[in-house]
């Protein structure tokens, strides 16, 4: 089977469609390269964009489009919700099949180069990828956005892993690292109770003596609010487990669940899994002749979910 | 408020009553002392005592009951299911009350110390006392059983912590130590299907992506199957979650769970947190004004307790 790898780069321009448009052109109709979201979220001012294919081609795609946005977006002129230092801020590659995490750690430094190299914008390294503990995670290294990031540049503990210690004038700098896949997943709490919700969160998760695998906090939607959460190994610890520990901590607080949603891509071994639960199997061998339709039927019923359809399983893709 | 610890020391008599009764007679209308079980069983032939109190007089008084033991026990002459290299096989100090580990791991040096001037016992100190890592677990000091125990010291390796390296004729060797206080909570579960058992177990702990501060297995009993846990720490991972959890994964085998148990001492707080979730209280401040009984029964109904008495609540006693 060939090497699968998934890109999520995130670009600090969520209003203008016509420029989403022209930025996201050269990840549409390339061999071996499928562009499977495209998100632009006006609040935001950022727009998040998926895809996934072959390594060299999804790199190579991906520092065409990082050239458009760096020549379209002016960061001097950029207001929204979300913090960012970079006209592309982030760019998160992902091992999917058949890729190790150094492989894509490898691709990541190749895909830095070039954007260094092709379009002077200096590149931090995070996540697996980072060259030193401070710089694996985001935050840190985007702790004083793009107004702040030309100062920030000077002193020696953040020179760029690539480029000079310069910003880019209009396109700031840029985040390109690997990160290991996990599923992000939020459940529906019929309530305004914020602190109901950051109870369930905590007591889901990992470091609240929850689950291994769960990282999860609490999120204030306009009528309901969500737990929030990323699953990083759903092989350890199921995504029904963290469904029906919320539904067991709610009752608690007398909170319905009403829905739940997964973001971005989820592979078909992981709704296999759930499914299995659900139809009382003891393992999801059964489930092999199982189609993609079926699979997310049960998987939809047993988790209430929202906005689910086929192209959010790798495997459509692919 | 006072200091308290708890000591459960391993005996190796589980059949002669009497024998048992003088050694466990030193514990016995002791001030600050309080003999809270003596579980002999004659197929281990062994008998586990629980004391709780404040340190300096339980240290003494376990003093001299592992003494009556030492002279009481032979060895050379026990037969039994449970492994064992001592008259006297582990003694076990458990901070409860204002006592720090570093405190009860001093408390149980003292006891090694005592133990091994006055009888002639080695003594290896083990868990939260033990002086090199390959002596913190109890069955690394304990491969070899009695039988085997007298070559074991001759290895420089397995130089006793106290005394020489020879072991006590017919009273062996014995661990002390100290070792956090833990929760030990069996779920029955209405089945036979140990391979179900072991997956639910597997489902709930840590290890296998489960809860942070449970540790557990499979138990076959005679008539049913139980998960069999210990809470490690019950302020973090709530009792509540670890029942609810078991419930939840056993549906997908259609097993009833049908009752659950705590082995040995629980406190007060313990039983606060279990109940202040199934009466739908945010925290277990309102339940400062319950009664131990009160507690008990919304616990026990709830969890389906069985063998439950307010005896097993170490407030009860201090």
């Amino acid at each position: 089977m060939n090497k699968i790898v998934e890109c999520v780069p995130n670009f600090s321009e969520g209003q203008d469609l016509e420029k989403i448009a022209r930025i996201v052109a050269p990840l549409k109709n390339k061999e071996h390269v499928k562009l499977v979201g495209v998100e632009p979220d006006a609040i935001y001012n950022r727009t998040v964009v998926t895809v996934i294919g072959e390594p060299e081609a999804v790199k190579q795609a991906i520092v065409q489009a990082i050239g458009i946005a760096t020549k379209e977006i002016d960061l001097n002129h950029h207001q929204g919700e979300h913090k960012r230092m970079g006209a592309t801020d982030v760019v998160p590659f992902i091992p999917i099949r058949n890729m190790s995490i150094e492989e894509t750690v490898v691709l990541s430094k190749e895909c830095a180069q070039l954007v260094s190299d092709l379009y002077d914008v200096p590149v931090f390294l995070y996540n697996q990828s980072a060259t030193s503990p401070e710089r694996e995670k985001l935050p840190n290294i985007r702790k004083g956005e793009f107004e702040g990031m030309a100062a920030k540049l000077k002193d020696p503990q953040w020179y760029p892993d690539y480029g000079k210690n310069e910003i880019h004038p209009t396109a700031g700098v840029v985040a390109i690292g690997c990160r290991p896949f996990l599923i992000a997943y939020n459940i529906d709490c019929q309530t305004m109770d914020k602190e109901a919700c950051a109870y369930i969160a905590k007591a889901i998760r990992l470091t609240g003596g929850g689950y291994q695998c769960i990282q999860a906090g609490p999120a204030v939607m306009a009528d309901f609010v969500q737990v929030t959460m990323n699953v990083t190994d759903f092989t350890r610890t199921s995504v029904y487990r963290a469904f029906e520990a919320v539904k067991m901590e709610a009752q608690r607080f007398d909170i319905k669940i009403t829905g739940s949603e997964f973001i971005g891509l989820v592979p078909r071994a992981c709704l296999e899994d759930i499914a299995a639960y659900y139809l009382k199997m003891r393992d999801s061998q059964q489930l092999a002749t199982y189609s993609l339709e079926e699979l997310s039927q049960v998987v939809s019923e047993n988790l209430l979910l929202r906005g689910f359809s086929l192209d959010k399983i790798i495997e459509y893709h692919v």
